[in-house]
């Protein structure tokens, strides 16, 4: 027994003795750090010196201690930068990671940072934080990544920056297949989720926590205190896929999309902000699926969104739901809410399709209206007139109102005993929460009411309750927004643009020099009447040409072989007052054929654009955020505006904005436009096209469809005020009348005529 | 401010003095104890006097305390007895009800004991204990109720016993529905669920916690220290259908069924007793369905069920099942569990229906095989040689097996690495529970494997750890089957029967006021060698009929109008060595018309039937456990046994066993059998035909279909070494293949042909 007591004291000695050695390691490479690592012990520093690392694939396996965790950290936060092929995967317990910096590059594996090495080595009690991933994005959109990827339990994202991701993959996913990966209680807290690119199809979501086939599992994953600034790109971006996570006093700024309870049951969602600006219809709130929620406490301010992106969209199930669909919304609470200047906030049995029955497999008909669901104590203030505060796509039979409060009338015939009109004062020192000057009514006290303790704000509720989020407006200020709670302190999200410059352009030399000089923001000014281009045009940055005189516009005559303009990643290109030619063997604008990274625009005004084989012509998997065409005259051209390359009919498309106005286009054999999205999905907006007070005339005469312009799957049509004349085809355009789309005040003659079918057969994605 | 003080020091002081007042109140009728409910404060005792009461409606509202519950009690338990249309309904918190006994009638509403009283008055905190609820079935088996019904949270039954519910229904049902009943944490602890007969159709669970549309629920349930003594009637003894609910040391005793982990997940399953009997292939283990279950420190004693019925099944799933079908099962352990001479215990990827595919719809076909399944530190013994611990329908690709042990040989060429062969002594002072002498191997240490930290017997694994469910064989004995654990303390669950006693009738007269006269059990001798009877003999208890002299059989000749013998609820009835005849325009047997509210059985050895209707002509709704024919001759009447009532096909049936032995069978115009279970539905043994060595000759004649015999959907037949002579038939019968079914050693002449189809188109139920 003696010699088994002393071997425990030396081994306790060797252990101690290890700790005691707890040590600064400072190291410039990575094999210098993969020695370091595999060294470390409880309570080390692991420094990465200040400089770029390119191309390294860090292994961090460590077993720190509550105490003395291990920790990996740049020199000075924001000096070291993980670029090129890199990525980092963490594995072990109480590691610590600070002030990376990861951009110019991309992962090689799943994900930039992985919480977990392989299946065994797995990441507990970690964390990232103080760091920045920044574009380290695929370069072809449809590769998948994850920007991080947690495991294990107990692992935490903070303080950190994630912007830029253009490519297929929710930015963070928490992955809970395993018993090691279950009631996590990862802590996901003051990040700045910066822009999010708008992606063209599915798969987007800035976050994802679980997917359909672990979402019976308990995740406890706390989302809090963050800033979600214009994550677009997905309707959801949050996508909740596991049950009892919470989101809590979030900033969601102008997001294209919504906090959504896809999956799972049983969330949290109080006290965070939901800011529109009043009118872009993309910015969403919450949306509601499956059961047991808690919706508490949250402030919703200047939201339009509707159906999927409704202020608070509470959806109608599949019964007896795959696991992968729609589940019925049963028992959720939505209590001491405030909707300010959202005129229509609450839309229920969402996404019922029953009329859609034709189209769609029977597993797919959403007809399990809410049930057991309760709206108590909710504010809603509207400064203009808003009497229509439900929008309901089906009986509402299954929601139980108490004591909420409007400022105008309720006349949309639904809820009229549970909300009350009542005037009321708003008042608060911010920008955005207002908060009624005078008590309201006495709350309703439902079943577990007595856990809502606080409001928005922290402010208790026992003494000075009131209705909606805000309870008390003496504490009211602008703090929820103040930028130094999100990210890392050391970074600053929006650089100061350099100011823009003008570079004047004799000669076609003088124009490629210029532009290829040109800042990101840069004019190119012609001077000259004509220039002949024998080679393409290269756009990676944003570039605006223009004529010296605008009523004498310049010609661009380009003999290059593919294209005129070659649109890169990132390319911005503006015409304005230039006429373009070709020899009718090359297109007037093109994508590049692969590695379209990142989205491109295209503006052009008061152009003309003449003798080309296509207007544009893209690839598969490149995207156009926007493409305008304003007062601009197309002619002679084999086809106009080929957006028609994402043929695999899995949701994606090539461009988000197609927006055609008061030009024309003449003699275009083939479709003037072709803009294709295929499959049933809902994930995004689906592609906008707008066609108003354009001119057509003898065009289409190649189409062997006798269709002139295609529009297939793109949800959102305007198609207005257009003349078309002598066009030799049968269909002008076929528009998705379920989708509300309608010719309206067009003039056609000797051209076909405009179709409306009311469903699309698309097919199923999953 | 002093005046609102004094107010309150006031209401404190009415509240003190109600509960200083607490009182027994002693109440003999409805009115008396509804009035002493509704005056009842903290602290009361509601006495109920001694005596039976009969069509009472308790409806129990009280708003007793934790220190001081409101008691409703029988004056001795035992003695006050609830008859008739009764039902007992609870609201409120706190409340207790001791010592009632629920016979001789059955709940005119949804349950027998129901802890809400309506939507808004509902149970916590409250308990049934000590109390009684025997045969107390609804008249019509398809009338569905519960006996006992939990609504809310923190509720119990406890040391209670209850049996023989005969119709449709859970006898104890978790309702999840609402918020107010989730994480409700009830208690079911201590009871005795005496004998549950077969039922011939779905729906006959002891217990059933959730339903699939609440499956989704977290309900932590808590089933401890119950005797499940011969609950048969479903393949679900238990329904899980709920997460988080525990079943922890409770004894299934020969029940014909599983613990089935149907719906919901994060079950623990810790510490039971599952006892066979070594040949009842009815009687199942435990079923694993979804995900994240812990299934620990099992004993499993004899079991022989196969597929749904074998000691542990772990199922396939279905691809992205929809809410009422079957998960995927993910993430499960199975540790340290003894199977005890059970030969085969482990049935893999049960329910694999791939090869039905034409018969089933897709959302029907369960092809995901379980994944991330841990099976470790499990004790397989077999005191007989047993080479095939393991029986998979799939590719067995998604569980990992660590240190099993096995007595024998592993020859099942499954999970090699996982599972040694070790020789083993079993030892322990119990009839059922034994364990090694010896440690067999170092336990795999799992994930969270830390808090399997007992036995079976509660015994620290710490020190002492071993391969099984039981560390140490020291603190073995009987204790678990202490049957004081089980039920209340003053009920006897089996009486000792009277002994029989013998009847002679020498006449039809004394016969038939002999049977009237008799008790069950008894014999009724026939003395004479004939008897006329005007009128049907009516049989509601156990009745033995036999000849004096069994070498001259008596004979019975009926001129009754309906039937000769008229089955009643638990009719029992035995023909032994008589002739009964008819005028060709009565049934032989025939069940009342309605109200066949428990089995009948039916027992025919070395008689004559002859010149009847049918032989056995039965109502919808009737079930008899047992019929058995056996050296009986049958003739000239226009059917034989027409159990063919439930042609709803809802996966109901009129009779658990036919069996025909030694039989013969000449001149039945009709079908000589008619046994019908229609719709799909895998609740239920299905029904089990043995046909063995009988002779059928002339009979079939009338026949439009030209089949003999119809045994439609019956799932267990047995048809061998019967002779088929000048039956002028095409099909004696047909066989389903899918279920094993084949005709062995048959002589047809003349006759047609036995037909096998493997596969049976049948309605789907849900």
């Amino acid at each position: 027994m003696k010699k088994r007591l002393l071997t425990i004291s030396a081994l306790l000695l060797l252990s101690a003795s290890n700790t005691l050695f707890a040590k600064d390691v400072y190291v410039s490479s990575e094999s210098a750090l993969q020695k370091a690592i595999k060294a470390a012990v409880a309570g080390d520093n692991l420094i990465l010196k200040n400089g770029t690392y390119t191309d390294i694939n860090i292994v961090f396996y460590g077993e720190g201690t509550e105490d003395k965790p291990i920790t990996l950290k740049a020199e000075t936060p924001g000096k070291v930068f993980i670029e090129g092929l890199s990525d980092l995967k963490l594995g072990g317990t109480y590691l610590n990671v600070d002030g990376l910096y990861f951009r110019n590059g991309y992962t090689p594996s799943s994900s930039v940072i992985n919480f977990r090495i392989d299946e065994e080595r797995i990441a507990f009690h970690s964390k990232v934080t103080n760091s920045v991933i920044d574009e380290f994005t695929q370069k072809d959109r449809e590769a998948r990544d994850w920007w991080v990827e947690f495991w294990g339990q107990h692992n935490e994202l903070s303080h950190s920056y994630l912007a830029g991701k253009s490519n297929r993959g929710p930015t963070v996913k928490v992955q809970l297949g395993g018993n090691q990966h279950i009631n996590n209680h990862h802590q996901i807290v003051n990040n700045h989720f910066g822009p999010r690119p708008r992606k063209g199809g599915p798969s987007a979501e800035t976050m994802q926590l679980g997917s359909s086939s672990t979402s019976m599992t308990p995740s406890y994953t706390n989302i809090e205190n963050n800033l979600f600034d214009r994550c677009n790109g997905e309707v959801e971006v949050i996508s909740s896929k596991s049950n009892y996570n919470q989101f809590k006093n979030n900033v969601f700024f102008q997001s294209e999309g919504s906090l959504v309870l896809r999956h799972g049951n049983y969330a949290t969602i109080d006290g965070n902000l939901f800011i529109g600006d009043g009118s872009n219809e993309f910015v969403g709130g919450i949306r509601v699926i499956n059961t047991g929620h808690w919706i508490t406490n949250n402030y919703f301010y200047k939201l339009t969104g509707e159906k999927f992106r409704a202020p608070i969209a509470v959806m109608n199930g599949i019964p007896k739901s795959p696991l992968n669909r729609y589940n019925q919304v049963t028992d959720v609470v939505v209590a001491y809410n405030s909707w300010v200047d959202s005129p229509t906030p609450w839309y229920f049995s969402v996404g019922s399709n029953v009329e859609q029955s034709d189209v769609l497999p029977k597993s797919e008909i959403r007809s399990a209206r809410p049930t057991r669901t309760l709206f108590a104590n909710n504010l809603i203030y509207n400064s203009a007139k808003a009497e229509q505060p439900i929008h309901a796509y089906d009986k509402v039979d299954g929601i139980t109102f108490k004591a909420n409060i409007s400022n105008h009338a309720n006349k949309s015939g639904i809820g009229e005993d549970g909300i009350s009109q009542q005037k009321m004062t708003l008042a608060g020192q911010s920008d955005y929460l207002k908060a009624p000057t005078a008590t309201l009514a006495k709350p309703y006290h439902g079943f577990d009411f007595d856990k809502i303790d606080t409001d928005l704000l922290g402010n208790k509720r026992a003494n000075n309750n009131n209705i909606g989020a805000i309870s008390n407006t003496a504490a009211i200020s602008d703090k929820p927004f103040d930028e130094s709670r999100f990210g890392p302190s050391w970074f600053e999200a929006e650089q100061p643009a350099a100011a823009p410059s003008t570079h004047k352009a004799a000669t076609a030399n003088e124009l490629v020099q210029a532009i290829k000089a040109a800042q990101s923001g840069d004019t190119i000014e012609l001077s000259a009447a004509s220039y002949a281009l024998s080679q393409s045009i290269s756009i990676d940055k944003q570039v605006r040409i223009t004529s010296a005189n605008k009523n004498k516009p310049a010609t661009l005559s380009f003999s290059a072989s593919n294209t005129a303009f070659l649109m890169q990643p990132k390319g911005d290109l503006t015409l304005d007052s230039v006429t373009i030619q070709g020899n009718g063997k090359q297109h007037a604008f093109a994508t590049l054929d692969k590695y379209m990274s990142k989205a491109y625009n295209l503006s052009i005004i008061n152009a003309k654009i003449a003798n080309f084989k296509h207007v544009l012509e893209v690839s598969m998997g490149s995207f156009a955020d926007n493409i305008e065409v304003v007062n601009t005259r197309i002619e002679n051209c084999q086809s106009g505006f080929m957006l028609n390359k994402e043929t695999k009919n899995k949701g994606t498309y090539n461009a988000e904005y197609l927006v055609i106005k008061n030009s024309s286009f003449d003699r275009i054999d083939g479709a003037i436009v072709d803009f294709h999205r295929g499959g049933y999905d809902e994930s995004t907006i689906g592609g906008i096209l707008v066609f108003e007070n354009n001119t057509v005339t003898n065009s289409g005469k190649a189409r062997a469809d006798k269709v002139l312009m295609k529009n297939h799957g793109i949800v959102n049509v305007t198609f207005e005020g257009n003349t078309f004349n002598n066009n030799p085809v049968d269909v002008i355009a076929i528009l998705w009348g379920e989708k509300g789309q309608k010719p309206v005040g067009n003039t056609i003659k000797n051209s076909g005529k405009i179709k409306v079918v009311d469903n699309l057969k698309l097919d199923l994605l999953y």
